[in-house]
């Protein structure tokens, strides 16, 4: 898509306004209360793998409302001691898959949780096994749109929730150190991971990559892509709706909760990016509360750093985790 | 598309088998039941619109589980004794819009209730209003695979209960005349014509145009186009469903309620439509248990004959109706 | 197409120079007086359909040079007295269709006239059936490029003479009330009710749907979309007839005949319309000679505001004819 | 388009029964005697260009009606004696472009005739200079429905009539020698060298490279490649047309033309061309009444032999003048 | 794709003649007795990595002609006796990419070779770091056509024997069991792997995924996919060169290979996949001398079983290697 | 692509900085010094064809390195003077095809070579016969990234020096003028073209057609169009080799040769042209060290003013040679 945002210069001091609303912290703060509130422990069922290197298992949480929420854990083979934890989010439409394709950060040291996106997981390799047992109003194909009359209603409501909670059930784990839990993720993965961190206090970081969920307001007048198209095939049709529409997101604009950070972020971007805009992910990462390094990957598109961010990622964690 | 699919006279006697579960009357017996138990009365208000010759009502009705669905009902201004009814059924996606776009049954004389899709309703002009407050377990943007795992959970499962339930609505109504009612409705609207007309008795007709949800075993493996490739996009994922899915999918397959039909039909085809193949269109007709008569339209894809294919179907009605 | 135009703030105050030739009225002047001496009563015939709050009349008035053209007259069934009218002219490649396909306007109690677009016709649902006998240079398949060369052969100085002899038409006529015409259209329908008002006095409004025609100079350097895009593609082998060309099209070019409206209009936009880009639209409008309103749909292509549009207009209307 | 059609040795030997009104040789009969009764003689203009090995004539001759027709006219320079001719016909769309753009056949020694396709001729290299001054009832745009529902009005009666005439012409100077004339031309061009070749009596040969205009009735319901697409979406709209085009069309079916040839013909085909597809184009070869030569390009598409199909050509043609 | 390709049940039985060159094993004979003769043992760098549970070398290999060729070995860390061994080759375009890319063969306690493929790897992740230090004459950008006017040139004979001799690296290594070697890969790699199971003998098995490099001659007239379509373009400007390109093919068509295998083989097919069409992987299946296994993916494409795959794969090496 | 570069004005002066290595004249000239040391005489060979009023003869000359080259050498027949000479390099991806297809220039009397550019020659009509005897490191499919990290590696060092060597050579012919030679072609022969006339200090003039290879740091960032692209997706795999990459353009950007330029040039550029963007073009000739006059084709795409664009040239070519 050649460079078709801000002149770099302009991106990396690109520092928008972005709409937030005054009782954002409540709204965040009731919910995680109220699933809290109905959260059980969670349960873990060994998986029989040909894997000899990495344990893997099963595990069931409790999410948003109390619902079951899947998720891998790996955890390095022959380890006793607690250690440091990772916990991943999924990228748009996919599912967690199956616990042999990804291997690497239990093969580096860590307890590795890869979280199930309730509803997704009917693309990629082998889908999801997490319901989103919520109905919604008119919405258009896709988890973008459900319930964005009304943020209670917003599916990404449940996700981020459920998100927060993937971090509460793993550090209940004897195996895993509490005090050592970053969160990543890609794309929608990404944006993920920078609302865990603007809602969890005391992670060593996070290491979002081609975040999404960012600037709507731009992303959406922005780019002709799914899924932020998802959100202007909807107002083409509801025409009127923007300000509640708008009014909905800004609770998870992942801007807003970039603000909130209270661990030091590692970014990545990709310049040629038509699905998450550079700009977009400029702005989380400008108005980054802590302090957020950006590895920008000049002539890549979503597909960001690949194989070679993660280089980046696993030297900068194991320069804060050891 | 060229003429891709069988000869023209191969498709005028294409009678395939095609699955049937054993307990399917009882499915939808117990179905219905269920569904009619929990009713409540219809709800009318007026609607103030512009229009002189035509009153406009936004009707709420009980749809599945006693579940409230929306429909625009038009009837012919000034007119008093109990009317001829037609109930039409959406394509896939849209809404039922606004209540002055779709003005010509009432025109003819007919009370017209036009029946929102529960949520769908995020395509063409206005959008629809009807939510379908049920999640779904992993499935790929789009109804097509919400809970295709067991017929129970189908979404289709409620969708065509709301159509029976909008004929039993209508069907009260001072102003409609019970025993003159004919179901309609274009692509997805015209497979749901197919099956609420196999589920209820006492029709005077059914008029598919170009219908949809016939003879999935065939579709799914022979287009590309959504929404029937939505269903191979999930056995992509999902190896191994197969067996399940079709075994969901035998309940809602509209061959099955064709042969349980007891009204005459007026179907159309577009020799040409990629989105919903003339071989499975013959199929649900050539099935037909009173007898389909076919319009084929040699040269047109899924847009069929469109106003001139009306001309059809009023002409086809009055005879049956006067 | 995301917002790809000029920022709202600067569109909704887009003033362009636009090129207008000196004999421009002399030139519509001439051509109205030839056509208009030629011209012979409309001839109507009332067609058998299945319509009962409708009349429907094939209507054959007489357009450019005396020539035949084609309308659908609609009226409300049962009335007797003079009616406001409103004439409606097609889009793009679309014919004139069937009679039951639009019936909005004479549900409201409008007479309705909906004129065919000579030689077009061939799009859309049921087609045209106006001739257009005159033939052309080496043009680009398509309107846009026939007898482009010299204003007087060019395809659009017999259409816009048609629109303005249909209105003489239904003013003739006596169920219609020749003081209470309006003229309206959607995309090249937009366009040719803006130039009909550009050339006739006593209009009541004109109801511009998303217009085309406007602005050419920019339009044809800044879209790739057709039917703009038929002059580009012409020029791109007619090399150097640029300027032949575009002195052409300054005689057609809408925003001069904004310049001359004498009533109020009502445009409709669509900020993300890369067929008719926003900034034409606009050009038309702010150079209007009475005032115009621009409806916005901010987040709509080049199908604007749909059905929901028509509760704009029909409001609006209704406020200036009761 | 890989090998989409017929197996190679069903294609050999296909000769389907192409449909063939009765008053077939009448009508062009009576066509050409007309045209011919309304001719004058060609008018040369010789051309000032940088070459100076050909010398380059802008020739006007009367076609269909006594209509000028443009052509240029390449005789090798420094030659007196009467040439053996070429005339050659246009692929769709384009038109005679430039003198210096097919320097070829003159500079093999032959007196070279390319005829401007009227109406056509605004694609391509430098565009057309000939005038259709014949309109049209609803079309869709480009040639191939214009005039479609009467063989008197149908745009190729007069193009194939040009055809014929442009051979009168050529045969009528004094520099060439009207007892070798050969036609040629690809695609379109290749289509009307057969129609040519039909008409004329006295050829010495004809060269259709991917002849188009063959076997309608299996082209159209074949591919959906303009320009056969053109008929497809034609009779898409004006449903119940299909025999009164296809009647129209078996008028100008080279198929019928390639039945009375009188002089023998070297085709060429492309096996893999979704165009032309390789049946229609075996079609008129193997119902050739003297005897087709066809040269299959088995990995090609439209485009064919190219540059290696003229030195079949000029192989061909030297054998048959010397 | 939807089921293009020949019915299931008759590509279960699918076994072409396919052609095969007399001196087909004296070719491969010679070729490997060359590049042998010019090898110098492997060389091995420990790569530093965050990697804990995997050791990771840079491995550099006398491939073709005794040029070098890289690959990645990982071992699992921490073992000492001989390992059964899997040596994978690549798709096509891409490159070894990074050590911690593909971790899960290592971590089932294999020793796992991952095979660079020269001159490509500028596609996927991270790339190649493999030349191939042979020029070629005119070819189609990609990899397909570099030398295919002779077999002793064509670039596969480089790259398949570049496979062998990875088996011979790797059989020399002191951590590696040389009587239990497993050879696999997908689309590309899937057929290197066929064609190193034909070449070396004492394999334990081969487990192509998606096999690509089969039956050319049907390939290439059936697909418009590349890069088997690099063929049929190259063939589309080379006219002529069929019988020379096809022969060439012969040598290194993988079914031939097949009917050379010494050890059972494990196939995975997608029935939609348009890249690798199925016909052509059951004709290497089925003319396979010991034996295939073929799982059928039936609704995916080229990515055919991904994750789900691997499972197989493990448990099918598992029952051989324990 | 409308017109989506800079405005026009800003165009005429756009004279960018880009970037020149310190060495640029000692790498070009050692380069030409080595290979000219290499070169044995063009070896020329009569070419049976049927064309009477041109020569064809099929030569073969030194290229890089004393490689062989192919070229077409055209002459009028008859002539025996020294003859002014156009030397042209061809389109990417092209061959030099056969010798009756490019016959103007030597249709005005001049003596034409046509060189084959070395490895391509698998597009277009009937190829090339040059082979590129060297290999490469990991590069995209395609000549742009081939040996791009060095710029004694790159592919375009190479064809640079054919294009010069094949001036020495044609200049030591006996029928043409040594000090009457000019070069040409479109787009990578224009980018030929202009590089040539940097490096050969006593031609007459240089016609460069839309030129590639011109500022490689803007296109490649601005345009998604091959071949520029080939380099972005190098770069979106080889990450981090920017700096190398663009060094060693750096010695084959256009910009840098026309610097040197010691004749005078007519360029030619398509404003709309999304293939080499109208600004790079522009950076070219407002480089240039004599002066260009850039003929501008507003509509137009990279097929730029194509025969009518010859008309300019070969009027520009007249003025100076006579």
């Amino acid at each position: 898509m050649a460079h078709f945002d801000l002149p770099l210069d302009q991106l990396r001091s690109y520092r928008p306004d972005v709409a937030e609303p005054d009782d954002f912290d409540d709204f965040w703060g009731g919910t995680l209360e109220e699933s809290r509130s109905l959260a059980s422990p969670p349960v873990l069922a060994r998986v029989d793998t040909k894997l000899r290197t990495v344990e893997a298992y099963d595990m069931t949480f409790s999410g948003f409302g109390g619902e079951p929420v899947k998720a891998w854990l790996l955890l390095p083979a022959g380890t006793s001691g607690p250690l440091p934890a990772i916990v991943e989010y999924n990228g748009y439409g996919g599912g967690r898959g199956l616990p042999h394709e990804r291997l690497t950060w239990a093969s580096c040291g860590y307890a590795h949780l890869f979280m199930d996106t309730r509803g997704q997981g009917s693309a990629g390799s082998a889908g999801g096994a997490t319901a989103d047992p919520h109905g919604s109003g008119p919405s258009v194909p896709g988890s973008m749109t459900k319930g964005i009359l009304d943020p209670h209603d917003y599916y990404y409501r449940r996700v981020f929730t459920d998100a927060v909670l993937a971090i509460d059930a793993i550090k209940a784990l004897d195996r895993v150190d509490p005090a050592r839990v970053t969160v990543t993720g890609g794309s929608q993965g990404g944006g993920i991971a920078l609302a865990a961190a603007g809602l969890v206090p005391d992670l060593v970081g996070a290491m979002p990559d081609v975040p999404f969920l960012a600037h709507f307001q731009r992303a959406v007048a922005m780019t002709d892509a799914d899924p932020y198209n998802e959100v202007a095939r909807y107002l083409a049709v509801h025409r009127g709706d923007d300000a509640a529409v708008f009014t909905t997101l800004s609770y998870f604009d992942v801007v807003n909760f970039s603000k909130r950070a209270t661990a030091p972020a590692l970014f990545s971007v990709g310049l040629m990016d038509i699905i998450c805009p550079p700009s977009t992910v400029f702005a989380a990462a400008n108005h980054h509360a802590v302090g957020a390094e950006v590895v920008e990957y000049a002539f890549n598109g979503h597909e960001g750093g690949q194989g070679v961010h993660w280089l980046r990622q696993s030297a900068w964690l194991a320069d804060r985790i050891g």
